[in-house]
């Protein structure tokens, strides 16, 4: 529903809010921060501030399903505030959208309460937004899987099963961290083809992949499947999501049970939860699915979800290597290139009865677009390996070195509205400890 | 390490213990209860009763370590206790074998305390002895692998990397449930071999997995590999699993990343922790490799973990049909025919710098043995849907119908020694729910 919080001429007392990249006051993407010296709680972004909501709850700014919602929302993780209603998730963030505009109702409160209310966000450190129950990583992108699948089997990239059944596996959720936090260099066992038996050392073909993170909102008991058309109700929110990946160690372990340890070791999400509220005028139908191909089954097909339940979310991936002053943008897609929508990756999920929790993390699959230029992965602007990339630094790239930073990043524009974004996933590539 | 409470000729002051198939007072395996009319809390099973930690703790009953590790433990969920070092939890087990004796120091006060402390388990409801972080599945049952892949592949039943890098696939944690919920038949996409396109309905090859489960303790750091002789003591105990598995489903969707929908409606746990130190009698040598097997790799090899790794537990399935009066066995098998070690499992996991944290659970993976009863599933005695079963009461069963109940049990024996079981795993196959 587009109301008056995506109005692009509310402008935020917040002045850095104003023409913010990322965190406009059309956005308020909720999140886990700590202010310098202080506990984890709950904040909502807005321009280069942090709007601190244990301390609008002390104020007595919120009232009603505002208030209920906050509570839920100060702690040290989301996943109370995941649990609500979409209405009243919906209440907090009109009410904030108020608070803090220009013209809001309690400027001057607001401004004498000063550092302790909206902290500067560069002098905080965000934490995972949830205690993440379960992650599951799907493989919705259809580009990126006809572009892996072609370097295995060249006349037959995608497998029988994947226009009908939206592909997905377990993911670990240990190792999923919040943007900034260090990539360990795997160890693991690879069998490079030239070589009898496997050996184990650190991996030799770090990678990442582009994804969009979905938080699960209200879940659903063992046993109780979601209909399609009350999925999408299920998702709170996105984020940009790493799927890091050990080429070499996934090749030589994933059959037949799939990806494990090349996945494992870690998995990196940007902090900011953007609500399913403010990416309302960016849903965009689905693309028409080219001729020929099956339509969904009747539990994944639902008119309204066709109609508008694809993203318009442009993605970029940025490499940042140590000898760089300015990273260098890899790779532009959007969200719209993946083959199904949230809500089917939802239905599909809970269709065997399997409970999704408040707080449960889903990854799309990797968002590459149709050319070469919208790679979502090293494996495919490599071409399998096969053709290290040229950077403008002069450097080149098979796969990741020590040192290596990469970056997503994802922004919604749309004619007539204020831009929003993710803010970034973010992650410098480091020596990992081998064992003993 | 065998010290006085393995001692056989060690008695219980609670009858039912001496002579009880699985909690002698050589055991001593922690749960989570909740009495009747009681909130959930830690415990402790002896004969037919369960020792309420709680209670002990008020009653002044332990002190030291013993005492932190069962204020650890009294909670609801084992986490905190799981968190302990060895030693800590050890000294637990040894105070309560000491009051439990049946000439032990505080016999007069245990008595007069009646069943406040010591309740009828029969009177009592299991949960789920911890909050499962993130649950792993193996596939180090050989046998099992073997006759699943001729199956699949008469003349190579084995990939070319299951003897070189133990296999294994993240699972759900969120559908992993307790002994006696009820397993609902889960629906889902199929494309039997005549289809040319799937349709969705409820499982039509619904089969159980014969598994042993791993109760992980203290954890390591995310980029912290264990090594392999350390790996041992980052295991807290030890259950049965089932590992319900829908293999119409499994069938369609598995390709490219793995089991994933057909897997994830249920996984059975048995209630009681049965601990490393109480089953230290019943450690084995590991089985050697075949001629021709390779050797494990360095990270994988440890001389003490070969010669002490495996565990001597028989372990049987059991099927009571609604047309049946008893439960018929289905299968005997032995935890010896682990390809891998708990250990080694415990240290591959990590090997990638992947956080295992206390409470996490593993599942071996099918522990079938070398012959036709021995198989840890219908898949394997109907040999891949082409033999029914016949049952002793003239019944026949492809795959699990409604109503049926899936019984596995796990007892050790050894000369010199009380036996000791693990209880049971039980579920029984309920009509699931459709969506919509």
């Amino acid at each position: 529903m587009i109301d008056a919080t995506h109005d692009p001429a509310r402008r935020s007392l917040v002045a850095s809010a104003n023409g913010h990249p990322d965190f406009a006051i059309q956005n308020l993407p909720l999140g886990v921060f700590s202010p310098e010296g202080g506990a984890p709680r709950g904040g909502v972004a807005i321009g280069d501030r942090i709007l601190d909501l244990p301390a609008a709850l002390g104020l007595g700014l919120l009232d009603g399903p505002a208030r209920a919602a906050a509570e839920a929302a100060a702690g040290e993780a989301l996943n109370p505030y995941f649990a609500l209603p979409a209405a009243t998730r919906g209440a907090l963030r009109a009410r904030l959208s108020d608070l803090l505009r220009e013209d809001g109702p309690e400027r001057a409160r607001i401004e004498a309460a000063g550092e302790g209310l909206l902290h500067r966000a560069g002098a905080c450190r965000m934490h995972l937004p949830a205690r993440i129950g379960d992650y599951t990583d799907f493989y919705a992108g259809l580009h990126h899987a006809v572009a892996v699948g072609r370097l295995f089997r060249p006349d037959a990239p995608l497998l029988p099963n994947y226009k009908h059944v939206p592909i997905g596996y377990h993911g670990r959720a240990s190792s999923v961290v919040v943007s900034g936090e260090p990539v360990y260099r795997p160890h693991g066992q690879r069998r490079p083809g030239d070589q009898p038996a496997p050996d184990f050392g650190p991996c030799r073909n770090l990678d990442y992949e582009l994804e969009l993170g979905i938080w699960i909102g209200p879940g659903n008991a063992r046993g109780e499947p979601v209909a399609i058309a009350e999925a999408g109700s299920r998702i709170a929110g996105f984020c940009l999501l790493n799927d890091w990946s050990a080429r070499d160690i996934q090749a030589w372990e994933y059959q037949p049970l799939g990806p494990f340890l090349a996945k494992s070791f870690c998995t990196t999400v940007s902090p900011w939860v953007v609500t399913a509220e403010a990416l309302a005028p960016f849903r965009i139908p689905q693309a028409p699915r080219p001729e020929g191909d099956p339509r969904p089954l009747p539990y994944l097909a639902d008119e309204a979800d066709a109609a508008a339940g694809a993203l318009d979310i442009d993605l970029d991936v940025l490499l940042l290597t140590p000898g760089m002053r300015e990273p260098e943008r890899l790779a532009r897609s959007n969200a719209r290139h993946l083959y199904w929508t949230a809500a089917q990756l939802v239905a599909h999920h809970a269709s065997n009865g399997c409970p999704l929790n408040p707080g449960d993390l889903l990854g799309t699959g990797t968002i590459s677009g149709p050319d070469q230029d919208g790679c979502g992965s090293l494996l495919e602007l490599n071409r399998g390996g096969r053709e290290p990339v040229r950077l403008a630094s002069g450097e080149t790239r098979r796969f990741l070195e020590d040192g290596d930073t990469v970056i997503l990043r994802a922004t919604c524009r749309r004619d007539g509205f204020a831009p929003i974004g993710f803010g970034e996933a973010r992650g410098v590539v480091t020596a990992g400890r081998a064992i003993g």
